[in-house]
C-alpha cells in the first residue's frame, strides 16, 4: 500500500488525490489543506459577488464529504511547513498550532500561487477592515463579503484589468457601486491584442465602469475620505480615492516549501518540473500554479491556469503510483465573460511567436456567428496568427457577444494547435452547420481564410 | 484566358465559380442555373416557414448582383441538357425553350440532388395544389408557401423525421398547425443512436408533434377529407389523413447529365470523382450532392451535406484553373436545432465503425455545459465511439439544450477526428474554461474520460 500525501486543497492537489484513489483504491491518500475549504472553485468567486451564485457553499466542486467518500483523508486547517526529502516526512502545523511529522511514500505538492502586490507601497500594512482587498481564497472572499455587507462601500477602485479584475468590476457594478478600473498598460485585458481589448474596454464603459489605462499604482494609503491610491498616468501624477480598493494584478508562484526542500526555480520563479511532474527531489512531485508550465509552442514558461492545474494534478497522481504519463502541454487557452461579451484566446500572439522563434503574421477578421438571415446573428471579431514560413496556425483571439459560442469556438483552434495543423488544413476541417448556429464555412474558417488571403503571396 | 462553365446555382457550382474568379480574375466564368435563384440557402428554408426569416429574398447567401459583381456571368432559368466531352461543348435549354451550345475549356458540374420519393405510390401524380409537397428548392418553397396561404391547411403529415422533417415540424407547429410525423425506423433522427434520438422525440412531443415511429408509408391519395397516407405500422395497416402532406425522406444524387456523358456511378449511385474532383472525363469536374463523398474514416461513401459541397466546389474551381488541391475528406459532422434542443454528431457510430473495419465501443455520458453553481447549467448527453484496439476516437454524438454550445462542441471532436487523435489525447487538449461557459474539464472531455474508464481494461 502506497502512502500518498498531497499538499493543497485546490485544483492540483485534489485532482492528484482523486486520480490516485481512482486508479488504485488501496492507496492511502492524505490531503493537507491550509484552510477548511478544499476543492472550492476559485474561478467562481466573482459570481458569488454578482449574486448569481448562492450560498457560497455551492462554489465547492465537491464537498468534504464527497471527497472523503472517495476514500481520501482530509487534514484541514493544516499548514505544511517543511519536507524532509531523505526521510520522506512532511512537517505540518496542525489547527491547534502543534507541529506533526507525516510519513509518506510519495508526496505531491500543489501549493499554488499567491496574489501579487505588484510592489504597491502601503498595501501590506492595510487589511480588509480598512477596505483593502485581494481575492484569491475563500478567506479573501469572506473578508470582502463582510466588508461589503457591514461598511456598504459605494465606490471601488480595482487595480488591474485582467480576468479577475474584469469579473469583479461586473460584480461591483451589479451591486450598484461605482467602479474605477486602473490598468497599467494601454488597454484592458492585456492577454489580447489591444484592437480586441478595446472591444472589452467599450463593454466596460457601456456598463458604467470608469476605465483608466496607462496608469501605474505605486502606493495606497488610508485617508479621511477612504483609501487613496497614488501613482502616475501617462507620466503625470495620478491620485484617486474610493471606499474600497481591490488589487488584482496577477499571482506569483508559492514556492517556499519546495525551495526550502531543495527544488529549483525556473520560468516565472516557479518550481521546475519535467513533463512527468517530477521536481527532481526523490518521491516529490508537484503540480498547479506553483510550477513552470510546459507549453506546446513556447517550451517551458509560467502560465498558471485552472485547466492546466487539473491536468497536471491528474498526471502527478497517476505517476506517483508508478505510471509514466507526460503532460501534453498547454497551448494557453483562456476565456472570460465580461458583462455580455466573451473574449477568448489560444496559442500565441505576434510578439510571443517572434520571441519563440516563429515568423508570424496576425490578420484581423470579423464573421457572423450564424447566418445573418436568421435572427440574432452577431459578428465575432478574430485575430489569427500563423507562421508565414510554413502556414502553421500559431494562435487565435476571439471576441463576441455572449451566445455566439466563442468559448467553444476557441476550442477548435486549440485542438488544431495541439495537432500542429496549418491554417490551410484548418480550412479543410469538417465543422458543423445549421443556419441558427453557424455558416457553411464556420466563422472560425472565414477568419482562417482571411489569414490565407492576406498571406497568399508568402505561401505560394 | 480560361473559359469555365459551372452548372448549378447552389453551394458547389457557386463556390467553384467564386473561387475561380478569386484566384484568377482573367477567367471567363459562366454559371448555368436551372431556376432564377442562384446561391440561395436551402438549409434556411424551414426558417422562412417559421416566420423567423423574411422576406424570402434574404435567404440568398449573395444576390445575383453580388455574384455578377465578382465578374461571373449568370445564365438563369437555363437547363443543361448534354455534354459533348470531346468537343468541350455544353448544350443548354434557354428560358425561351431554344437549345444553345456553349463552348468551354473546363466544366464543373454541380447538379446536386433531387428529393427522394421513397417509392410512395401516388405521390408522383399529386401536386402542391393537391397539398402534396417536397421541399428542396425555392420553387418547392413558393409552392408550399402559396398552399399554406391560400388553402390555410390546419393539419399536416410529415413523412420522414430527418433534419428537414424535424425543422419543418417546428415550422408547422409555429404556424399553429397540428403535425403528425411519421418515421420508418424505431426512433426519430436516425443519424443518431436511438438513445439520443429519444431525447429529440421527447422534445417534439413536448411541443405538440404527434410522432409515429416504425411506420412505412407505401401510398398516398386524395380523399374527400384531404390527403390520406397508407402504409404499415409495426406490421399492422396504417392510415392517416391530413390537409397537407410533406415528404422529406432524403435525397438521391442528380446524375443524369454526367451519366449520359459517360461518367461512372459509385456509392449511393452518385457520380464517381477522385479527391481532386475529377470525373475521369477530360476537363469535366464535379462537386456537391451529386457525387460520392470521400470520408476520412469510411473511404468513399455518399453523404451529401452543404458544408462538403462548399469545400468540394472550392476545390473544383481551383483545380479547373490548374491547381492540384485534394479534398481532405468529410468526417460527417452534422447539427440540427429542434425546437429548444440541439443535436449533433461527427464521425462514426458503432455499426458504421464495424462496417468500416474498426473494433468500436460506444459509451454514454452526460455532463453539464458549464459549472452547475452558475445559473442556467444544463446537461449535455453524449455518446462517444472509440476503437478498443488502439483508443482512437471514432465518433461523437451530442444532444443538449439550445445555448449549451453543442454545435461548436461537436467541432472539437470533428477537429480531433481530422487529426486522428486518440481519446486519451483528446483528454490532453487545452480547452477553454470560465464558470459561466464551461468546466475545468470541459463536458466533451468528461465524456471522453467516461469512455476511457469503461474501456480501461481493454487498453491497459
Amino acid at each position: 500500500m502506497t502512502h500518498l500525501i498531497a499538499i493543497g486543497g485546490s485544483d492540483a492537489g485534489i485532482s492528484a488525490a482523486l486520480r490516485a484513489r481512482e486508479l488504485d483504491p488501496s492507496t492511502d491518500v492524505t490531503v493537507v489543506v491550509a484552510d477548511e475549504y478544499p476543492n472550492f472553485s476559485i474561478c467562481g468567486i466573482p459570481y458569488y459577488f454578482t449574486g448569481e451564485v448562492a450560498p457560497w457553499q455551492s462554489l465547492a466542486h465537491r464537498t468534504s464529504a464527497d471527497l472523503e467518500a472517495t476514500g481520501m483523508r482530509l487534514r484541514l486547517n493544516t499548514f505544511a511547513t517543511g519536507i524532509d526529502v531523505a526521510g520522506r516526512r512532511l512537517t505540518v502545523r496542525t489547527p491547534d498550532g502543534a507541529f506533526e511529522d507525516l510519513a509518506y511514500d510519495e508526496l505531491i505538492v500543489g501549493t499554488g500561487a499567491l496574489p501579487s502586490h505588484a510592489g504597491i507601497a502601503g498595501l501590506e500594512a492595510l487589511s480588509p477592515e480598512d477596505g483593502a482587498h485581494v481575492i484569491h481564497s475563500m478567506g479573501d472572499t469572506f473578508a470582502l463579503d463582510h466588508d461589503l455587507t457591514t461598511r456598504q462601500p459605494q465606490s471601488a477602485i480595482i487595480v488591474g484589468a485582467g480576468y479577475v479584475g474584469l469579473e469583479m468590476a461586473e460584480a461591483f457594478i451589479t451591486r450598484g457601486m461605482t467602479v474605477t478600473q486602473l490598468q497599467r498598460g494601454p488597454e484592458v485585458l492585456s492577454t489580447l491584442d489591444p484592437e480586441l481589448g478595446a472591444l472589452v474596454h467599450d463593454e466596460l464603459t457601456t456598463h458604467g465602469v470608469e476605465v483608466v489605462t496607462n496608469t501605474t499604482v505605486t502606493g495606497i494609503e488610508k485617508t479621511p475620505a477612504g483609501l487613496t491610491v497614488n501613482g502616475s498616468r501617462d507620466g503625470q501624477p495620478f491620485e484617486q480615492t474610493a471606499d474600497l480598493v481591490l488589487v488584482v494584478v496577477g499571482v506569483r508562484p508559492n514556492t517556499e516549501l519546495l525551495e526550502q526542500a531543495g527544488a529549483s526555480l525556473g520560468a516565472g520563479r516557479a518550481v521546475v518540473v519535467d513533463e512527468h511532474m517530477r521536481t527532481g527531489l526523490p518521491h516529490v512531485w508537484a503540480a498547479g500554479d506553483g510550477i513552470v508550465t510546459h507549453h506546446r509552442l513556447l517550451g517551458v514558461t509560467y502560465l498558471p491556469l485552472g485547466t492546466t492545474s487539473h491536468k497536471q494534478g491528474r498526471i502527478a497522481g497517476e505517476n506517483a503510483l508508478g505510471s509514466d504519463r507526460a503532460f501534453a502541454g498547454s497551448v494557453g487557452t483562456q476565456v472570460v465573460k465580461v458583462f455580455d461579451l466573451v473574449a477568448a484566446r489560444t496559442g500565441l500572439r505576434d510578439h510571443e511567436a517572434i520571441t519563440a522563434g516563429f515568423t508570424p503574421a496576425t490578420v484581423a477578421a470579423a464573421a457572423d456567428d450564424h447566418k445573418r438571415y436568421y435572427p440574432g446573428a452577431h459578428p465575432i471579431h478574430f485575430r489569427i496568427t500563423g507562421d508565414t514560413s510554413d502556414g502553421r496556425l500559431l494562435g487565435a483571439q476571439l471576441v463576441g457577444r455572449r451566445g455566439t459560442e466563442v468559448a467553444k469556438r476557441v476550442d477548435t483552434y486549440a485542438t488544431a494547435l495541439y495537432a500542429g495543423l496549418t491554417i490551410e488544413q484548418f480550412d479543410d476541417l469538417d465543422l458543423s452547420y445549421t443556419p441558427p448556429l453557424g455558416s457553411p464555412w464556420d466563422a472560425v474558417q472565414v477568419a482562417a481564410q482571411a489569414w490565407s488571403a492576406a498571406n497568399a503571396k508568402v505561401l505560394v
